[in-house]
């Protein structure tokens, strides 16, 4: 396949156009405020594994709503003081599969948390926590849920979710406040830079080919779903385009990266069908920390770095948080 | 494509093997009880058309749980007495579109209802009402919605929706009680089929290549969607299958079947590699009723018999209530 | 997928480059005079359906060589006075199918009338009319049928018989000549736009994603079928290029639009990779009439507005002929 | 791709169901004398080639209905006597291509004619020939082209141009009457098993994963164009079932090999889902001739023994003709 | 898709019909006895990482011909006495990737080595390790490098290089050798079989859905690479099939199931149109340990039981190992 | 399929980038010089055909590191004198094939030699030479065999085999020195380059939709295989890019067009997806010698001119050599 979008050199001077409502900043304090005010029990229980080196945790905590939000906490078995904490975000469709999976972190010395995605978590790897909120008219995937209605929107759930987990895990002992780190690769991705927008807490986010940014170029440029979801909606509600938009500016990744400060790896694929690269620059560009580098991907698809860029975070974050 | 299941004469003697719930009448029963217990408001507006032949009008109705679900009412403009009544179901992801579409029941003379699917209506036609119910994880699609637990699963609502709607029909004064029929293409077959199987008044059925019969056949020899959603759903939650079927068993065309006895008119295309067709000559071959027959269409897929079953159903339906 | 041809503003934009051949309308002129010199039998026969609401009868009429050509009419039940006339062209492959399809118009008040096209009609509706003319080696499809003389290209027969049924309808009694519209999708549209480029009689015509408008571009930017008939047809016929295009000037519905003075109401389609969206706009923009809109599709492919646009065409229709 | 149809050993059992028509002899006949009656003018014109070693010339001669049908002729530039004759047909699609290719029957001393095949030669490389008959509503490509009629069949044209081209090239001098073989893969062996069936002076024929045989299993089994044509037909024309399959058993290779008494060479693929097996040893195991053999290639698709079969036929030929 | 091959209870009852050689065990009782009288040297190198539960060493050591063979070798941080260990072969196509990938087994208290595959290494992971052997004409992919001679064969290569590796790791002050365990997914398994069937030090083998299992079933029921490879190879080589399975029947995983004793835990998914499961049984069917057993996935395509085969196989595992 | 690469006029005006190593032409004295040192036996056999026109004869020579390569040899069989002289180049994955292919070249009064291709001859044809030279991990293909090294990169040994063929054809006796042309498609056509980019014996050269230049443009620009071999090889290889440019820059189709003098016919296809044309005239207007043209098929792919080429090339070639 060629190359489906801008290429070097014109794909790093791309800036994205995509607006920042006078309203976003107040819009998701509000939101993270409603949900804290609810509340909601926290659960921390060892799981049943025959890992040795690493000890694991099932996590249920109080997300958007107060809905309960499973995770996975890996700690290393030897351990001293407070850790630097790395949580991970799932891409579109998983679960926080098993504890035994996606050990590095937890090997490399960090509290490592990876969170559920709400009412997802049956794609390619399997979750365990619901979505407890209908939805009009929509089409299948979580894209479209709500999104005539900013209040409504799916991913208004899931951000405060990512935000939340950090509020219980900062409450445990084990956890060094000052190290706090998220990354996720694409869904997980745009997760992390949602949270790092919204949560000054964070130190260092670490977005692989991230989803959910710059969302009107995404729909012109992307091959492949999720980003078509919102296409084939607007192919049947061929008047709601206005007010899609609309909602979707309350959660694109350009407009939480405007308000970020922490240090930040960014990765990009330039042959990327899911997340266009112009999409990601677009958001890396716009990314207001001082402290922001790429790594960039030039023969892959979605897969992007994989295990080299797994390398790069871990290197990456090492010289920030040792 | 080569024929995707079996041909004839092993396709019209195939017998399907789905379990029949003990329960399964008690479990309708009360759960259509338990709607009507909850009631809700009705509404009738007219529709702004351009239609003269024909009167069109904007329906809501109170569906499972009280929630307001939308439809097409369209009456022949020259009427006098009541009418006989023709109820149609929509297909997978479809939705009630506009009530210039499909005009030749009310055009023979019929009052013709067309009935919204809730949360669906994106698809290829627009719908206007929501699903105000949350879900477990499942896959997209509406297919695995509460699959694990049958007072959850999605067509729990619908198909209850599917049976309200007539309710509120016979409460009008142009409907002829005695001259109710349902019909539907795929999934609207499946529903009109649910809903004969549940509710005595109606007196002829027409499921049209219908959907949401014979699950353990169907994920079997289904080549597309969205039977393959439940297949894939199993892929990733590899120690639910016992749990999924034993839901499906409450929500399977075969067990409707087995005690409807309305009139009925199915047809099935022999290359349909969507609704296999020995799963909807499972639903038929176990149909209760005595006066049943099938319309076969031996060199169609999922497209069926179109225009040529419509005009099919046109007939036989005049034999029936002139 | 991602656009596949010019998007706003670049689009709207855009002008054809297609020439005008010196002769182009000497050569309908003599063309359709012609075919009236010819003339032939009129056959107009009530058709055997269940409608009450709208009369349907079973037309032929003698078309391009007086070929007898066929066509559903459907009229309201209850008429007084001659009525608006609204003539229906069928997309490509198809046929004119059963009357008792596509009835707003009849039901809104109009003479309807779908005609059949010769030769196809079995693609994806079934047709009764034969093109008894032969054909030089062509790729399957009617699109490089005689395509290398003008004379011989198997539309030039398909419009004159768009011609003729006009001829046939306003000698009826219940035809109002002065409210005369035509209209189509895809090749039905590419037939209407024809029909008015030729006949002044056409007050008001409505191209819906049309086809066969600036097949110069057409060939570079489609994606499928049936522009790529032509491409095919020169893959082989290396050397036959300048005389393909010769041929197709005189088809062009740039060339028709240029010429045509009836009210218009096209419709385009942004993904469309069927009819690209720029030979769309070739038309439009070239068209001559005064009174012209268009309504712009942007996240469909070449199914374009179905529904909505048919919405759309009945009020801007009852507009111009109330 | 697993196997497409049947496999060893229960594909070699296999016996076409075929019936054969009581008059299938008789309409054979009689359309060979109505077309030897018309007659028609005969050309044969030296070719501009750079070929020294082989003469090559351009051959017009009198085929069905006495219509102009091409091909090339080429014989040994030196030579002596009567020369055994091969005729070759060709594929679906395609046309009699350039003089310079295939020259290996020439080349091994044969007086070579490939034949045109009306209408077609626009798919895979080019021909020269007109079809000038019409055709009654068709699906694209020439599998339908006057199906619903015997005699307004296609390849009722096609196989009397085959007899018609042998008719031509008996009556030169260079030919020996005694030494006539046919061959052709695909299409081109369908025409000529068909040949062999209805004209006793051929001796030899060798059709290769030949097409034209077996209709009704052909049809339930071919998993792509051009048998699908007729599926696609009977789609739409879903009432013309019984109609379709009278006319072909007049066009069937199976019926053709019942007749047949040419020595003969087929071949067949086992993977082959153009032309599944099965069909093609319906054909076999049903011709009539006692010199008989097939080549069977395991584990190819259409596309066959290529190469390997051409030497197959060279040397198998050779031991009949030398 | 629906399912590609037997399903159950066909399914479990399926035995292969490969033949054993009568020299099988001679033949790799030469194999490797020649590869140890080559030699060749052993580096163990501490790997840069940032990992601290666990140490990651890369591996040189000698495999078949004396070739140098890569492989990262990871264990415990905190061990003490000898560790079990656990010998990971890759799929096709893979390398070893990066030591800080698949750390379940470490974390768990093995010594873990995952062995690059010669050749490949660029498919979805890096490696680092060549086959320096040429080949005769062969199609793309390493399935037919050599396939006419069993000396020249590619897997006698590696397969030689997977007990190498064992004779390598006895070695190490570090490893228990009486609790050696080897597994691999899909080629990985194939070797992982083949290596129990050659090396009796092996007291337990994890073959997941693996490949290179009965082959002369496997060519017709795979729909995908890499056994099509072989397809294609027949397909041109249409004169050496009896030659390539000849060969094939040298590495057959059915034939080292007959001579492995090792306890054993396969898996199988029955959607698998890669390595299809009548092929997976029938090396399973014939395994001559007493102690197997299979997990089957029946909803699963190539990619198995993926975390949910991991957690079996840590639970096995540690229930004969502990 | 639209056109995937840059269209008239600005195709025509497209200039490569590629760089050219300083040490370009040395490198190839040393390969050529170094091959010619070694040497081996040369071996011409009659082959056992039908053709009586023509005489076959199965040739070996040495090529690269005197590894025997084979081809077919194909002289009139009436002839006198020295014959000019035609070598063909095979395209990707094919082999030599069999002596009765192709007989155009002799019959019409050239020695015609058709050279195998190393490894390859299995994907579309079959040959029968090995390449006995091993590989570091490479994608499947030959695309990327030993490409971080150019000493031991594939094509440095198909390239010397190719100059190898003239020496070893210029030695025989009815071998006009004066008038040898090389020629071939896509990966043939690239041969044919380099073999007239690197021996100035070459008079005549015809490449036919070459492949192998302008790398760096190609795998932007190439929408299928074989260049996405590189592709896939990055992908995995991600840091290697500039090693393989840097290897690719001495076997790249642009650098030995800068070097070739001979008269030249090029081909290029406009929608050849395989080998971009940009790439094609990347190379023809680098191209040295003052004698050259292009034939361009617009509407062609990969296929390009086929016949319509060949013919092309006897008139180009017969004006040159007669």
């Amino acid at each position: 396949m060629p190359f489906p979008d801008l290429i070097q050199p014109e794909l790093g001077a791309y800036r994205s156009a995509v607006e920042m409502p006078a309203d976003f900043a107040a819009f998701w304090e509000a939101t993270i405020a409603e949900a804290r005010a609810i509340g909601g029990a926290v659960s921390i229980v060892p799981a049943d594994t025959t890992l040795k080196a690493v000890e694991a945790f099932d996590v249920t905590f109080p997300g958007f709503g107060g809905h309960p939000i499973k995770g996975w906490l890996v700690l290393p078995a030897v351990r001293s003081g407070r850790l630097p904490l790395l949580v991970q975000y799932v891409g579109y469709g998983g679960g926080r599969g098993f504890p035994h999976e996606q050990l590095h972190w937890a090997a490399s010395g960090y509290a490592y948390f990876r969170m559920d995605t709400r009412g997802q978590g049956s794609g390619w790897s399997t979750g365990a926590t619901a979505d407890p909120v209908g939805t009009t008219p929509s089409i299948p995937g979580v894209m479209t849920k709500g999104i005539l209605d900013k209040q409504d929107y799916y991913y208004r759930r899931v951000f405060t979710d990512a935000v939340r987990a950090i509020d219980m895990l900062v409450a445990q002992e084990f956890v060094d406040a000052e190290r706090i780190a998220v990354c996720g690769g694409s869904q997980g991705g745009g997760i992390a830079l949602a949270a790092a927008g919204i949560d000054g807490r964070i130190r260092a986010v670490m977005p692989d080919v991230p989803f959910l940014c710059d969302y009107p170029r995404a729909v012109q440029k992307a091959g492949r779903d999720p980003y078509l979801e919102i296409v084939r909606f607007l192919a049947q509600h061929r008047d709601k385009k206005a007010k899609v938009f609309e909602t979707l500016g309350y959660f694109d990744g350009v407009n939480f990266a405007r308000q970020a400060k922490a240090a930040a790896l960014f990765s990009v694929a330039v042959m990327d069908d899911v997340c266009p690269p112009s999409t990601v620059y677009g958001a890396f560009n716009a990314y207001a920390g001082a402290d922001k580098s790429i790594e960039e991907y030039e023969f892959n698809n979605h897969e992007g770095g994989q295990a080299f860029q797994d390398r790069a975070q871990m290197l990456w974050l090492a010289r920030r948080f040792s």
